[in-house]
């Protein structure tokens, strides 16, 4: 989702967050010298990422040229720890399936949140690397996928699952995807909310399906709606945050439009 | 802390993780206008970054140039919500402070693990700008602080606290920074290894008071023996990576030196 821009007839009081940042320099080389590969179960005893009596594992993943976040759930509860990817970008494909083999985990869905000109996603690329892993879309996104999905279905990973919920705007096909809200699942619950929120602004709706009326709409009614506790993960940030929370006194200082 | 090196020897398997990023191209830009200023309290309302029965506010924030990691972490259950900043950055000074008062919270420590340098850190110019804030940093480290911490020391926010662990090696006066282990703390413990220890890879340890032989004892003594669900929260990662788990067979695939 680049370039970005902020709405602020939609967040007014969050555009000072949108200032590009400067090109960062690379940093530090080091030549990798005649390792051993990683042995395959050597991570597999990772903690969760969440809450000690959750089983949920769960990666936030940086991807620094278009500051995308890719996150990776799994069940590690289930024999087979069963895993799932949301918003995979293409060229840090390597990195996530070498991190879900170190993981010892089993990757079934690759997910995108929506889809989009500039948005690359990296869903092809892994079913060309790891075949058995199915692709997951919208059905509004028009885009061809493994799976297509909808406002309500729940995509199971193990006995967890991510719920679906429709969050057009940005594109008219875009969905955030929400951790379920049964005693079995994470708490505090968390929504990726792809481009129809982001740290303190939103995505762009000016063309490719967009509305501004329509993407308030889907903030309100899906996003806002949630627990006040729940943890927003967005598709990008450019200024390094990693996560938001979702202030309860929103809807008062939210100018309608 | 960059350069930045591995060390075989220490932790062998971990080297292709090392490998410099490209430098990412900046992201579109974005003229803020005219925008009124965030009211202080409308963030006060955030979620924590944990548990949902926990009070601790965490965030983890990234700065691109050098790869740093910035840790806020808050008691918001107390009423003056104190918190804490660890290895905040010079350059991203100004963004941290607009957090914490976005989120309503008091900063009374700018803590770092280490001092080293190439690690640029942010805890002066957090001083002239907000008085009040005391630096924190290891008696070892022979820098000055307001506050000199030990091994074994507690630094207390509110209820909620940091333990003190001497991780030397690095640099002589390395400290990590690990969550209460209280029922009354976050669950899981969260470790803030600084440079002695990073995703899949350590600080080097060629010069400035490094030692390899102390490193690895601290790396095996203060850290590994963290319960297993423990989070590991470094100082820098180049490949997009935010966090690491603690796997309970480390000790068996890493040589001694």
């Amino acid at each position: 989702m680049v370039p970005f821009r902020l709405y602020r007839h939609l967040i007014p009081q969050l555009a000072a967050a949108a200032r590009s940042p400067s090109a960062p320099k690379a940093a530090a080389s080091c030549a990798p010298r005649r390792i051993p590969p990683l042995p395959a179960l050597a991570m597999a005893a990772y903690g969760t990422g969440v809450c000690a009596d959750s089983k949920l594992l769960f990666r936030q993943l940086f991807e620094k040229e278009s500051s995308t976040y890719t996150y990776l759930l799994a069940d590690v509860g289930d024999p087979e720890k069963p895993a799932v990817l949301i918003d995979p970008v293409d060229r840090t494909v390597d990195r996530d399936l070498n991190l879900i083999k170190e993981l010892g985990l089993k990757l079934i869905y690759a997910m995108n949140t929506h889809v989009h000109a500039d948005h690359v996603t990296g869903t092809g690329l892994i079913k060309t690397k790891l075949p058995g892993a199915k692709s997951v879309i919208s059905k509004a996104s028009g885009a061809k996928a493994d799976q297509s999905v909808e406002h309500g279905d729940k995509i199971y990973f193990g006995k967890l699952f991510l719920e679906v919920r429709a969050t057009p705007g940005h594109t008219a096909g875009c969905v955030t995807y929400v951790t379920g809200d049964s005693p079995d699942q994470p708490s505090p619950r968390m929504a990726f909310t792809g481009d129809a929120l982001i740290i303190r602004a939103c995505g762009r709706t000016d063309f490719q399906g967009g509305s501004s009326d329509q993407l308030y709409q889907s903030v309100h009614s899906q996003i806002f709606t949630l627990p006040k506790d729940t943890l927003l993960y967005p598709a990008h940030d450019y200024k390094g945050f990693t996560v938001s929370g979702l202030p309860s006194i929103f809807k008062f200082w939210l100018p309608s439009c």
